[in-house]
């Protein structure tokens, strides 16, 4: 399986803080779990040339994790129609965090994704589909510390699963874990992750990244085609 | 439109506070709320013969309302077996609170419908589908002094949609307001409503039953057939 | 209730026997079957300026009627977008037979939209649903003589409820007609309609497009926002 | 994985014909599919103590497929709810043909899981969901000569991902292929399979039923519990 991590890497251009945070860049961070399962990550930012998706390392990509934030409209959307298409072909996409407002998950979702915002709240996960393969090993409910608040209503189709929910101690509640099928591909939007917070060293956060790589990984290749159909039947 | 609501009856006879806050009974006070919008509500209780919920009540009716708790065991099978076969021909069900455990929805969900739980909490109620008829004229977020904590993991079957969802500041969430259809009848699930406390005072929780009475009315009637079938083409 | 019904009106230009089923048009044709339930329908084409859909059109139209066929690649994208705010918004959108690869509705859906195609078919219509609001007064199964053959696979997310099967006679299925979420928008496809079939005088089929008016019908305005959040708890 | 798969063994005693398509019985005839892919199934009937289903094999069983026609009323209710109790427990549950009418399947759809029938049929299948795990390497469309015939409106939940549609002959359509979660079981239902027919030789047929088994197979041990619970915040 070949996994691609892509980052805008611009908030560890600007501040120190992530830059502790994230050594190797939240790209980095994240390859970094992905490695325990064994898997070498290609990683691709947004100042590599074609921000790193070329037409090559997409067509060899089996499942895509996309953390973008600052840099959405920077995206071009030559690229970003060059993901929706590898999507439609089965390609799996695990959009991360503030990913809820890039190109390429608005344009999947057909919807607005806007929500409720605010930095800095302590945040309770609960997974209430613990039977889905993406909660396995996953505890009830886990604690993060510190975490960008999201609340509802975040604007998005009804998922097919909705796998974890949030709570936040400022009174808000949100779908953290959902699941969509786009043409054939697997898409998994997944809420903690700010720049400034730990939640990617938090153990449950980091099985259900692993375990999201596994579960959108193709077994199909190929986009859905039309096609002028003769009959079957006389 | 024909509605009749259905409640135990027996926290009445125990508690004087909950007398205080339903001086006509559970029924009573959700009644009041229907005949608002100009319902003349049947009323049916566990002590009535065949809990009120007799062949020719059920048949006129069109949407029933179930408010139940410590009675569950108490309710007879043959009723049961009665309601649900009247769901399956298209009458609507609205289940209130502490209905999660009745024999009715449990046998409607197949799935054990336990959650978490905890006395006395506020709750802060949050609508995540505003285009569904249910949550028409209901506000974007909603506070409840004191409520039943309900908590997620919720065993219940994927909804059809989750319209509203739960906050308590215990750290708790919970979908607290869900649909789905079974045979024809369409079913709505409500999570506030505790004997104790007063919900059904809230101007968006009055809003919402009224709203679920006119979603849950029937367009047909009858259950779907089980039939042999002749060939209609050679 | 406002009504607009948009039309590419192209075929019409090009068919003496579409002129000749379609004498007003397929708009002209769809509204009457509206006017009988007493709306006055605004009516809207690609020759139009800004296609008939003008801001003040828009943001006068409850529900939007949409087809097309040739003209896909016709309509600008300005106008698709605001057709696509207005959905978010609360509009409801009926998208008609060939519609299914109209710039508007792959937007919505996120997915290619294809599927397998064959001009001159014979089909047979299955309510599966028959408890949802645009099956009222539908019969469970219904003969179209000659219609244009859908066959699955369709390019479609899961949607909401699948309330039409289509049988073909040369062998194949297609799910005719479905519903979505978008935003605030209901969404509902219809698989029936080509331009040089009668499906449009088929009993069924009319009381479908009028059921469909009725269900998309917004109860809310205005589409969910983005916002800066201040905690509500302490 | 263990595998368990149960056979009411009736048609076997009663039928030449069935007895020559099924030298060891249908379940042993799902059995030697299961073989190719290195499963050792335990195999449990009707006529055996406890159906076969004692609660010692069913805590060991991963995964079990259910075979049953003629036979459903003489399941005792009391393996019925040991079979229910396992599925929210997490094991997983296959159905086949017949099985939509099994008491075990009606508890846990919640419906009458009714139909249209008609014995003798010829059939095509259709993925229409060619992205999931249990279509994996599964034709677009294939040809079942003879099969029995069910026909929509089938009475049963939506269901979570419908992957197979069939096309009859005599001009029905129908869900073949439907998923479901209750609890921490995942179910699957799967239309071909009469007993005097041959589908469980068909290739497609036979890579579902393997993919069926590897997809309902649990990553979590234990049903949801209902709990009184202490706050986590103050």
């Amino acid at each position: 399986m070949n996994v691609t991590i892509w980052n805008e890497n611009l908030h560890e251009q600007k501040s120190e803080k992530v830059r502790e945070l994230h050594p190797k860049g939240i790209h980095g961070t994240i390859a970094a779990i992905l490695e325990e399962e064994g898997h070498v990550c290609t990683l691709a930012t947004l100042d590599m040339e074609e921000h790193g998706l070329t037409e090559e390392v997409l067509a060899n990509t089996d499942v895509l994790l996309w953390w973008g934030h600052i840099g959405h409209r920077l995206v071009s959307d030559e690229i970003v129609e060059r993901v929706y298409n590898r999507v439609q072909e089965g390609m799996g996409l695990i959009v991360l965090h503030s990913g809820h407002h890039s190109k390429i998950f608005k344009k999947l979702m057909g919807t607005t994704c806007n929500l409720k915002w605010r930095h800095g709240a302590r945040e309770r996960i609960w997974t209430i589909k613990p039977s889905h393969p993406i909660a396995a090993g996953v505890e009830d409910g886990f604690l993060l510390e510190c975490e960008e608040m999201y609340g509802e209503a975040f604007d998005i189709p009804n998922p097919e699963d909705v796998i974890f929910m949030g709570w936040f101690n400022g009174g808000e509640v949100f779908r953290s874990g959902c699941t969509w099928t786009r043409g054939n591909g697997k898409i998994f939007y997944f809420q903690p992750g700010h720049e400034t917070d730990s939640a990617y060293k938090n153990p449950n956060v980091r099985q259900i990244i692993k375990n999201t790589v596994k579960w959108a990984c193709p077994t199909v290749r190929g986009a859905i085609p039309v096609m002028k159909f003769e009959p079957l039947e006389k």
